[in-house]
């Protein structure tokens, strides 16, 4: 396949730069880098005399790891300032097989925190455990009652509202490479949760993780302590169907169901002599459902064309990512299509320590975003 | 009843000291209290011209809290300089009554590190999650399955070889307040483990707690991530009976039993790929067993009668603290018995934050130990 991208003649990392080198920062592929590529785009393109064939607003968003909370607000502000198309969005990776993919969906996101209780101070563990409740270990009990053992969720109507897979959608999974095996061994993995279905069909259902668990110390800080508190932060990715309300409800009545008292708030010494278990469980911040745009809209089509231009491979159509932005904020405000066209390397230690950008990846996303900006439609 | 201690006459805090202040240090009870009233009672009897009744030798060990791994092998080459008709040892709590007690045992203990896997490198939640395996959620599970959810401690043979109680710790047992209700209240909680034993019957049997669990981050430093490893910190106390190694061996085929690969190192890549769910496992010491002196020994009566004598309130008499000392090094390296005398306030927040010793308390530990260095044997 010819690529247009390359046709655009931009000049290339020299002998001097490895396109297998990656830079490190924080942020530096989720999501400096897609604000890098657009905008080196656009900056190429006027360098070079080229006249974009559609017109071009950009919105860069800053909150979108703390949920969004004034993203709605502003696009409702501007609306008539922002009208478009589409909403054309650049954020998480390409395949895991190195393959550029154009996303028509992302998954909807909202963070629980868990904390449940011991006694109301630190209780040498010798004299007291075993008879004076142990915050860990009902953490532990609670967490654990959430799945089964091959890695099902076991929460009561978790998959109920879901909105299963469109035949067109389907046909795009059939149509990705299966990377499940090569993945579980780069990673050194040889056990998958999920009751051994793939990856691609885990990312199309709601989900539940542990992100963070704590109690006491661990390591060179650990003493023969009862803690006085367990934590833990849980991550719920929802499909297109899953409310976000209903489904951290779901999770709050599958902790009443194993017997704990639920609140919001520290409890009273009241309500420590009232209730045997004792959970407070608040969510981080509203969250946001998921959002789906259909795969053969005109708009999605000049979309797949544009990326595939700019791509010697055949391109992969994904449905939906497993990760999440707040793009049904976008829909609701905007009442636009949103599709998402991400450049950033699938190993990219995002939101995670030494996360990376692959320079390949950021040379490929700046032709991507000039095919695009010199799109058919 | 006449306190002899009393009648030593030291100098009483002033009016200027409060006896229920709290000094508040590192080890301010446990044991720098200890070390300091047996110091300050013979510095107090040499200061009256009093001389002892018995031979002292002070004995002052600096790593319990560590294990204790050098005490063996100091008091074997030192075995003839330290000969004695009994090993008297100030740590521990008095009776949550506040009532002053002699302890004729103490548990065993040993502290196991536990780490579970999941991918090799931080994965996005979103993703990956609930298709890679979540070591948080493995941790909870397999933590979860020790204990049934009445806390009942279900691994196998846990009680086998623990020693039941003779008929006259069991009458001394029988004797001692019972304070479980008012502990309760104290401590703000309404459940118990233990399927409902008291806090006495739970001290006289082997226990089972998580010291500190940790696995990514919770609070402001949680992220969408699914963490590469878990951790926990447990604690397993022994009774009369139990040996060190066969106890920890139980706990290690438990997580066997789970369906865990059980090894003592970081997992290989050969490892992660051959065994779905991987558990390093580490004993932090050696540890050390229960030790439990026979409470109508000659020796044993005449310190009851030493303490008695410095108390107004009869005192009590304990088979066993909940904690733990290495007092079964001292017995098998010096074929010596040993008895406790604790000083300490029973909530003096030992081995966590806040650690503090109430001034009475303190004072009262310089009376008993003058009292025991001029006892009658």
């Amino acid at each position: 396949m010819e690529k247009r991208g390359a046709a655009l003649a931009f000049p290339k990392p020299g002998e001097n730069i490895d396109p297998e080198w990656r830079l490190y920062a924080r942020s530096a592929s989720d999501d400096k880098a897609g604000v890098f590529a657009i905008l080196t785009a656009f900056d190429a393109l006027i360098a070079k005399g080229i006249k974009p064939t559609v017109n071009i607003k950009f919105v860069f968003e800053g909150e979108e790891e703390a949920g969004s909370p004034n993203l709605k607000e502003i696009l409702t502000r501007n609306k008539d300032l922002l009208k478009a198309d589409a909403f054309i969005v650049c954020d998480g990776p390409v395949h895991q097989s190195g393959r550029k993919q154009v996303v028509f969906g992302v998954r909807g996101d909202v963070n629980v925190d868990l904390t449940v209780y011991g006694a109301n101070r630190p209780l040498h563990s010798g004299h007291y455990g075993n008879w004076s409740p142990n915050p860990a270990m009902l953490l532990a009990r609670v967490l654990a009652s959430m799945k089964d053992d091959r890695g099902n969720i076991t929460i009561k109507g978790w998959n109920d509202d879901a909105e299963p897979l469109g035949p067109v959608e389907k046909q795009a999974l059939a149509d990705a490479p299966q990377i499940d095996g090569e993945l579980k061994k780069q990673l050194g993995i040889s056990y998958t949760e999920g009751g051994g279905k793939s990856l691609l069909d885990l990312i199309n259902m709601p989900s539940l993780n542990i992100n963070g668990m704590k109690s006491g110390d661990v390591g060179e800080l650990a003493r023969n302590v009862i803690p006085t508190t367990a934590s833990a932060v849980l991550d719920l990715r929802l499909v297109k169907g899953n409310d976000v309300v209903r489904q951290v409800e779901k999770l709050k009545k599958h902790i009443e169901s194993q017997g704990f008292y639920v609140i919001d708030h520290e409890p009273t010494e009241a309500e420590r002599l009232a209730h045997p278990l004792i959970a407070k469980f608040t969510n981080r911040s509203g969250g946001y459902n998921a959002q789906r745009t259909l795969m053969d809209l005109p708009i999605s089509l000049a979309v797949i064309g544009a990326v595939q231009a700019a791509s010697a491979d055949p391109i992969i159509r994904m449905p939906s990512l497993g990760g999440s932005l707040p793009l049904s904020i976008i829909t609701e405000a905007l009442n636009q299509p949103t599709i998402t066209v991400p450049i950033a390397n699938y190993d990219n230690n995002q939101h995670a320590e030494n996360e990376n950008i692959r320079i390949q990846n950021l040379w490929d996303g700046i032709e991507i975003f000039a095919s695009l900006m010199t799109m058919k439609f």
